[in-house]
């Protein structure tokens, strides 16, 4: 049989490496390790979230529900929408940027990011047989370059990806740029705020005016729910429901369903978990920012990209020595754009933040 | 912005309905609902999965492991095959269907069904561009029409799809005819084994001499997880990790890959769901052949199939009447190449089993 020419040619996904594969090839004990790779929540999961799904765990053995009524309404009250713009995906918001591919993606047809970036929106739209087109990040100004993103436009283009704050550089896209890029193409924006709880900024309100829009979020940062793969969409109701055709059925597991739901319930939890970030992310800044070898970026997200040239190591070498001593921050040479001299690393709690901070200095000595 | 062709003309996928969405449609007390619609395990979900999704919930914050390791040598191991023959999916089977799609479909490819069979393989593959061409089941005899799928081939045939035991007919495709139609094609032969366990047959010997030989299953029958979305497939090493390479890289949940990893530990509880499913079929396939409004199709898997026209109801009707009365089974018109007379009732506990023929002759009257 013939495999498809565009998957014989595609780059490999590099996702960030769990604990468990961690403690497994360095041999460490997996209690003992930092895990600073994936953005994740360092407050852990709701324990309404626990508790709900402890309720649930006797029904396994039943499919979920396909229209996922209750979680559609929570999602829409909690982002300030009707249910008929939200679309909940079950591999978070990897899924709905698969359905989006689905739903309007022809061979051949364009799509634009700014690098360096998330690298899935280009994973996924290459498998359906979508080009990249490649706009440029501000990286002094930590900010998007916008003339790049106008100059890329072409008859072909059919998305535009903009992530604010953006993954993995921190910087936020203002409004004004948002609004300008809206204003000059008829393609569809999808705007990434996977983070936008740490940044105190969203673009919902852009929604009423703007046909072309598309806000991807996910439960996977503050939410407290990477595991259970949920993520969700805001846009035109009609786009929605073109997207529910191809949307896979039940791609969203029972357990997901009911902690993402009770996780919406606990306000308390969201609350702090921003705070505490916040505060994690300012006290990682301050203290790298001490370190005369690193240039620290300023972040609106959970997570502080660094250029570590200065310490005469690369990332892979700096990443392997951390790794050796149970840390684990992200590499960044995965991230087109970006050469082999960037770590990005996620907030923690404090007592996590302060010994990775120790033990970076150690090793660049 | 513009939609896929493909996806404006798309027929949408008709799921059955979960116990939550029909009391609450029908104003009934989930507890007292029977539900025999979705060909789910009559035991629930087994109690080693349980226990061991319990020691993991406060890690739902965590993202799950990418590489599966555990659970793909304990899938290779419960199937006789190698690890690299193994493929997981995140969102049971109908994720292996879409990778399959991904991998090799170009708009314009033709693939076999053969009607009635599960109608998630047209969903999916139209949406990635490719033509169903329709072979035909034998009814009265409850097999395959094998010179029907041997007379649809041709040069752009990329799969053909055979559903072993068939859903929704219950009948066997006997691994002659696999063979004689891996032997008329290159293309591949995805021979899907969702309902194996319960017909004592499978086919994983051939992989070893068909190259072109895919085999396809789930953890949502037998394995009592259809809530947590877990499938596999079984190919040749190469196909697979030309798949490996668009499959979404975290699909599978934390919890679902747990889930399922304990339940294969389980083989108590695996042989004792094979056999009460075997028992509660041969119990209602002999109540229901007593009804003499009723011809039911003798099955291999956990469900039967109906003609119900001598009842002189159609199915909606029929299943209208069931639903009040608190009993879910599936209304077979969403199945192309079945009318509107026929049900398949999934096998329950036998008290289940019971309350339903005494419901269905009182309907039948």
């Amino acid at each position: 049989m013939k495999i498809k020419k565009v998957v014989e040619e595609l780059d490999p996904y590099v996702p960030g490496r769990s604990i468990k594969e961690i403690a497994r090839d360095y041999n460490l004990n997996p209690d003992e390790i930092i895990k600073l790779g994936s953005n994740e929540n360092p407050l852990g999961t709701s324990s309404k979230a626990v508790d709900a799904v402890i309720n649930d765990l006797k029904l396994m053995y039943r499919y979920p529900e396909s229209d996922l009524k209750g979680l559609t309404s929570s999602i829409a009250s909690y982002s300030g929408v009707s249910t008929e713009q939200v679309i909940i995906g079950g591999d978070g918001a990897d899924e709905i940027l698969d359905v989006l591919g689905k739903t309007l993606i022809d061979p051949g047809d364009e799509f634009i990011v700014t690098l360096p970036t998330y690298t899935y929106y280009e994973f996924t739209f290459k498998i359906h047989g979508a080009v990249p087109v490649y706009a440029k990040w501000n990286m002094p100004e930590n900010k998007v370059n916008i003339d790049s993103i106008l100059n890329s436009i072409t008859s072909r283009t059919k998305i535009i990806f903009l992530c604010t704050p953006n993954n993995p550089t921190g910087g936020i896209i203002e409004k004004g740029d948002i609004k300008t890029i809206l204003e000059s193409t008829d393609s569809l924006v999808v705007v990434d705020e996977a983070y936008f709880e740490f940044s105190g900024e969203n673009n919902v309100d852009l929604l009423k005016d703007y046909d072309n829009l598309f806000i991807l979020r996910t439960f996977s940062k503050v939410m407290g729910l990477a595991g259970m793969r949920i993520g969700y969409g805001l846009g035109n109701s009609q786009l929605i429901s073109y997207m529910k055709r191809v949307k896979p059925v039940f791609s969203l597991t029972r357990l997901s369903q009911i902690a993402a739901y009770a996780t919406l319930t606990d306000t308390e939890y969201i609350t702090e978990s921003i705070s505490v970030s916040i505060e994690s992310r300012d006290y990682l800044y301050r203290e790298l920012s001490k370190i005369p070898e690193l240039d620290v970026y300023e972040s609106k997200a959970n997570y502080l990209l660094a250029d570590i040239r200065r310490t005469g190591m690369n990332s892979p070498l700096i990443c392997e020595k951390l790794l050796e001593r149970g840390i684990i921050v992200r590499d960044c040479r995965s991230f087109r754009g970006l050469d082999d001299y960037w770590i990005r690393i996620s907030v923690g709690t404090l007592e996590e933040d302060e010994k990775f901070i120790n033990v970076l200095k150690q090793i660049i000595g």
